[in-house]
């Protein structure tokens, strides 16, 4: 598969001039346009919503032509870059190593300012544990003891809280109320046992609007010690849900630059969503129904079917997506305004491709 | 029961003068103006709301009675034109029928640009199937074969997702993914054989914020081949949430021109909500509690009471109310900014009238 | 414990001075202050989010050493100030004393402006039951008649609706379809038999959006007459919700005038959450579990295990704690700028109290 195609340039105007604009440019400038140029739609809100209002004039045919073609264009772009795949720096929520002292499964994570690239042409300023946005995956089994050695390298204090995991409160990370706040350059030691197994996560709670915001988060997974308590499974990935920096992300990437999940025909997959965000995205993946299982890292008593799940900030669902289709399944956020704009889609889109 | 109430002007300005402005003046003005007046309470925002403070400053208590005459008169004239049935131009969700060819079940939908009243004085420039918002409602039977024929008289390419229903991956609608988007004057031929009975929905996968925004949206109702799989019902309505293309609506109709459901008492009514908009939406039914027993068109192993439905984006609930109390029973979205306003009830707030 | 830290300024220029100002100023108008420079979030809108890009430039270490060690010190202010416990003017949700007539409970209710405040520096103009928002707590029993004489001083008509009880559709509460208004000056009396158990609310049904937002609400339980129907549980709490008047508030207060949960060791805690804003709010209970048992006053055929419990408007969850584990476990809305800016916690914030 060529990645030719990803080293267009999307803007409007390149498209217009019918001119390639070079390696130099943005390879997915227009998602940035097609950020900037939404509206803003509340939720909850009490105006009378018409997004398009300003942005559309009843054009002409003969302009609307012109223009369509121009629209599909780009939106084939982003679908073909996302295709073939988009290389950017850095890569949120893989697995944390750790060393062992005694029978003490030892975590470090080091808290720090870096470059993250959401997509290609969106890079911020992100706060992020040992480099990445997400931050690394813990992955522990029930029954561990666990140690989170955690360094402050950012210009503010901080701590960590791990959300959803039972453990002494001396351990929950609020600052003057179970510890004091790890000051720029200090250091401080969780330790506990992982007692309920589930999908949880990791994240400051310390000016936590902001540094939650800019990315001190990640996924701390207690792998059940029989694991016949869960549902059969063959794959197993995890999904961040996110929409502060850098605007609407799995694991930290937007799309055309989003992870793939790839799975054979036949296969069963455990997607673990975890909204890290401020919002709520009702997550839906077309074709394939998914088994809702767990709720906040807890197996449900009846597990029940959905296409459409919604998830709220701080929550946590696991669902089973069995592989009974092959091709290439669209799964995006269902606020449709997080997912694609006038220049293609962007943001919280990828695909499960289920392959013969 | 007389209309005339309804056709007097809900203007402030109106009622101030005591005048009636005649024919010509749309119906329901003052819905418009209670819109507009309306400040915008974000959700998931950081702001600390005070959506009154503006616009009420602590009047004396000379201005506040005339004020809250006219208030109350602007409440009634909604409620009695509600009662008394609105005339407004175009009804969706209605029945599409279909043609046979051999043993497919053939429909046909064409986008175009329409205007659509969504209350009087609310008139929108619409993209609909079949000249409504929604669109006409499919209806068939699990088993069924499908053949969905859809011709683009849009200035847009567009294409069809069926959302919900398991399918082929190249009748799953999205452009550049399982097909080439369907370009102005174009047509595209969708087939399938219906599997997973319940309640989904179709609309655009092509530009979709603005698309389905616009109004390229519609019921697709799979029926259970064996009807004893669902709980016993008299009365079957589908209740299409919205939030974009003309404000708050209910099958793209915003009170007092919602359409009012009516049972008789004993009977068991089935409401099938699907949220085809951006934000959330609490479905609120006095009176008579709801039996959840699917979500998103899959049975649930155990259906629950409720009497708050919040239907996120995407979603589909279908619930079963048991018409035990005779009345009109008010039934509306509890985020309360999307159902009433200073000058009276609007957008999503319709009744279930149980007759003895 | 003392209070003293209570009595000093969280203000910003307060710290960097140095300086005490002293008994007249606000204890926590720093909270003010950080409310007011959070950037709005929409939910559901199409922005990419960067909330903190326009008021954080990235400061030199120098200055950030400075602005760390003084945010730290507000955080703390706010922590020890509810700890301490933090004196605000008015209680809501207190007990509603009835009178018996005959076998009826009589209530009386009294609707009208007071002087509310939130916490301490943020007080507002209130609408209320009985001077206090919420207003009080009325609890019966099922199968108890019950009567609410509702009195309106308020400058506007008003009326009362029962959410979510079942009662005769003339006692519903709706404005013009189930009763007149209750006009300024006047009464209005409503009488039912309680017949379905549960966490309900009352709240104004009249010019809503405004006059629930203005603090028209309450709690309204009806205890099973059978309590062997509910689990078993030692501590009862009701917890409203709300995001309208006074900002982000839990039965009326924000932190750090909300009020502490505090049980024993061992004990079982039954939380009420009732939703009476706009906007939702997943509620999360650190370190300890929460068992969801019933939903909008109806109890689950399968009770489930969660941390993060989403409250939609108008919604209600019941759910029980085990308090398994001592210490203070913080309690808060997971949107997390309804709990957190850059001078400390506000807003949706508490704490559940383990004592050994």
């Amino acid at each position: 598969m060529s990645t030719t195609s990803s080293k267009r340039p999307f803007t409007r105007r390149g498209f217009i001039k019918g001119a390639s604009l070079g390696v130099g440019v943005p390879v997915v400038g227009g998602l940035l346009a097609a950020c900037s140029t939404q509206s803003v739609t509340p939720a909850g809100g009490a105006a009378v919503a018409q997004p398009h209002s300003d942005t559309e004039p009843h054009a002409t045919a003969a302009a609307a032509v012109a223009s369509y073609e121009d629209m599909d264009r780009m939106h084939e772009e982003g679908v073909k870059a996302f295709v073939a795949g988009v290389e950017t720096k850095g890569k949120g929520n893989q697995p944390l190593a750790f060393t062992l002292d005694g029978d003490v499964k030892v975590f470090e994570l080091t808290a720090s300012e870096v470059d993250w690239q959401v997509a290609p042409g969106i890079d911020v300023k992100a706060w992020a544990y040992n480099g990445t946005m997400p931050g690394p995956e813990i992955r522990i089994t029930e029954g561990d003891k666990v140690r989170v050695v955690v360094k402050n390298e950012l210009p503010e204090s901080t701590a960590v809280h791990f959300h959803g995991v039972m453990l002494p409160n001396s351990m929950d990370g609020v600052p003057f109320v179970t510890q004091p706040p790890i000051k720029p350059g200090e250091s401080f030691t969780y330790e506990f046992t992982a007692r309920n197994p589930g999908s949880h996560m990791y994240h400051s709670h310390h000016n936590s609007t902001k540094q939650v915001g800019k990315g001190l988060l990640g996924a701390f997974i207690i792998e059940q010690k029989d694991r016949a308590k869960d549902p059969a499974y063959d794959l197993d990935f995890t999904l961040i849900l996110n929409d502060q920096n850098g605007g609407f992300t799995f694991n930290g990437k937007g799309f055309p630059a989003t992870e793939k999940f790839v799975a054979k025909l036949g296969q069963k997959v455990r997607f673990r969503y975890m909204n890290e965000g401020m919002m709520y995205h009702p997550m839906h993946l077309h074709g394939l129904p998914q088994l809702v299982f767990a709720r906040d890292g807890w197996n449900l008593p009846q597990p029940y079917m959905a296409d459409t799940i919604n998830v709220g900030p701080g929550e946590r669902w696991d669902v089973i997506v069995e592989c009974t289709d092959p091709g290439v399944w669209a799964f995006h956020c269902h606020v449709l305004s997080h997912a694609e704009g006038e220049h293609g889609m962007f943001g919280m889109v990828t695909a499960l491709i289920v392959q013969e």
